[in-house]
């Protein structure tokens, strides 16, 4: 049997036993892998050392073999993580509806983990702590498949995270990691329909297009963000320039940070002047189209693909609209239905824009950036799902389960 | 451009304009589609007599022509379904939770229409409107694939809602049907991500099979049900014998059916004689396991395989076990997760089996045959999911339904 088959079938057949730990059994675990994280942090970073060797002599880039390294903060950081996440509440078994029927049929809808979760990720080492405490938390098994660049760190973590189990009341086969990260078999772990209940891809846009073309098992996608930011006729000036600024620079490479501004005319003959040059004093690279330029100076021309494109740097392209319904169709036209924002003072332009931009979270007069699992209260996210089915928009733990319906009765037949 | 990305193009092009429309535009329109029905009932059953002849030509079997009849009963049924689907709660523009945040960022998740909708289903033209008037109900454009065998009837279904929706205020590009009913562009239709947020099959395992395996697009999957029931030690006798008999019997070619009855030995060295007996009175051929065979007469011997059979017909297999234990682990190893009844009088069996069974639904002391979208008092039925993403068990409206975060900010932006 290949590794694959034999860490799936693992999985699953740890799952059912996972699937009905108490809370404060998963919890207790959740603390157990902390502390043993923290005992065995010279075996973890000695590992994680050969990762470094090795993309130091391929020539990774810098920043690139900064997110390979784990240090004592970051095993710190992860172990503090795990110790909140047991603070969560859990969301497994709550009644999330109940009724009775006529027939005097009593039924109950009940949350359930989801079964087997399978992880396919790049780079970091710490998602292979966060996507198996995640797990965990919320009963379910994972199979988790990480980057060749972090083989020795992610196996070293999962080592030590089966060492902790073995102390705990949760099966140590809960969580599993792939050894082989080759591609083929990264294509045949889309197929495992039969022991995996979703796939959840994490990493660049190449990988997540990836997965969702070629997996059978039901994939939640989190994508790209072609963000927008509107600022409409009646904004307050500080504070559409002070969303811009944000929503653009607070952290460029992210999905939630703005790429395209659109501006009502009658404001940016106002004001837009002004907000170029505070883009600007932060080293925004502005793109105009046409009457952005007439109405602002040093604006690059914009392109058609401009409109589409996620900079994911301090690049940023402006355009001008004669009303707010221009500002909507564009954003349905070019976004990823992300994150988009509104700056008005008009409800009846707000209104408008929540209703009709098709986008997973919409904003009035805050920046785009708050799209996060941890700035929504979640206290943990699995990411910021792309997709429209099952869950849309940050996702917490809920994300992670599914439900059983549970239905008493007094021998009731059907006529 | 081909006639699947045109119909797609115009079915998203209406998707935003009607996921904005009022319950009441919705339900005024679900009642002109009826309406009009009826008025066109000769025209329909006209179209309808040229499936009828093809069909006969070809051969069919009497049963797949008597589920393409469209007769004066079938399409007042329709009509009707439509009436009482405009009585249902309208799922869209519910607020299902709202907080506010330490930053006072104010968070609500709103329900909205998926977007568009792919069906994709076998023979019975019925579901073309159906699939469209759910659609259309929960803000939904649905682009349907129905059946060669069935096209004339389902294009003049289509004709006639269009002619309807031009009379309402819902846009009539919103129901879509491929008139190319060509496995090549059913499979194309699979690919078409940019378009489709969601792909629904309908029909037999083999279509269904082909469209989880092959799709990109997310699919919502209802799929077999190799049922059983239970019967433990201190199960009621008659209760036990009845459920069983309508388990099986009531409907055998349908999914939430029982294929396999698991009798505990203690009850069956008391009753196994006579559950048989009430079986082969409803002409149920019973196979029995080496205990059952040894315990009742005229059991034919059951094979390894019948255990992973769902035999859709009045056969059933009979295994007997010495603890409830038992029972769990047979369910979990040959059960499709989708309807699972115990019948005992023993509360720690009971949750035992709700806690340990892995099924979308599970029943105390009734029968399998309630895992249904309008016995469990939804009003309607999409289908019966078994897969664990998004919806599982019996699909009402809310199936149809995506989210929306709206956030309602004072200028807020991220440190």
């Amino acid at each position: 049997m290949s590794e694959l088959l034999a860490k799936a079938a693992k999985a699953k057949g740890s799952a059912q036993g996972l699937g009905v730990k108490t809370t404060e059994q998963k919890n207790a675990a959740l603390h157990i892998i902390a502390d043993q994280l923290i005992s065995e942090i010279h075996f973890i970073m000695g590992e994680n050392e050969k990762d470094i060797e090795n993309a130091k002599q391929k020539g990774f880039q810098a920043s690139l073999i900064d997110r390979l390294v784990l240090n004592t903060q970051r095993i710190q950081d992860m172990a503090d993580a795990l110790k909140q996440q047991a603070e969560l509440n859990d969301p497994i078994g709550d009644v999330l509806e109940s009724w009775d029927r006529p027939n005097d049929l009593a039924i109950e809808k009940v949350s359930v983990p989801l079964g087997v979760v399978g992880m396919i990720y790049e780079a970091r080492p710490n998602v292979t702590v966060d996507a198996a405490s995640l797990c965990l938390k919320t009963g379910n098994a994972v199979l988790l498949r990480g980057s060749s660049s972090a083989a020795h760190s992610n196996k070293a973590l999962v080592d030590v995270i089966h060492r902790a189990l073995e102390q705990s009341d949760l099966p140590a086969d809960a969580v599993q990691l792939l050894e082989d990260t080759s591609r083929e078999t990264a294509s045949k772990m889309f197929k495992l329909n039969d022991y995996l209940d979703v796939l959840i891809p994490r990493g660049g846009n190449n990988l997540i297009q990836t997965v969702v073309e070629q997996s059978s098992v039901p994939v939640l996608e989190t994508g790209s963000g072609n963000c927008h930011v509107f600022i409409d006729e009646s904004a307050d000036k500080q504070m559409a320039i002070d969303i811009a600024v944000n929503a653009k620079t607070q952290r460029p490479s992210v999905c939630n940070a703005a790429e395209t501004v659109i501006v009502h005319v009658a404001w940016a003959k106002k004001h837009l002047p002004e907000l170029i040059q505070a883009l600007q004093h932060h080293d925004v690279e502005v793109r105009g189209d046409d009457k952005a330029q007439a109405l602002a100076e040093n604006l690059i021309p914009a392109t058609e693909e401009d409109w589409a494109t996620e900079f994911l740097d301090k690049t940023l392209a402006v355009k001008i609209v004669p009303y707010a319904q221009a500002a909507i169709e564009h954003i349905n036209q070019y976004g990823t239905s992300h994150s988009e924002a509104i700056i008005t003072e008009s409800d009846d332009n707000m209104l408008a824009f929540f209703n009709n931009v098709d986008a997973a979270a919409l904003y009035h007069n805050a920046s785009t950036r708050f799209t996060d699992g941890f700035e929504f209260g979640f206290g943990a996210e699995i990411g910021i799902s792309t997709q429209k089915l099952h869950a849309r928009g940050p996702m917490g733990l809920p994300a992670l389960t599914s439900t059983k319906y549970i239905i008493r009765g007094k021998g009731q037949i059907k006529a």
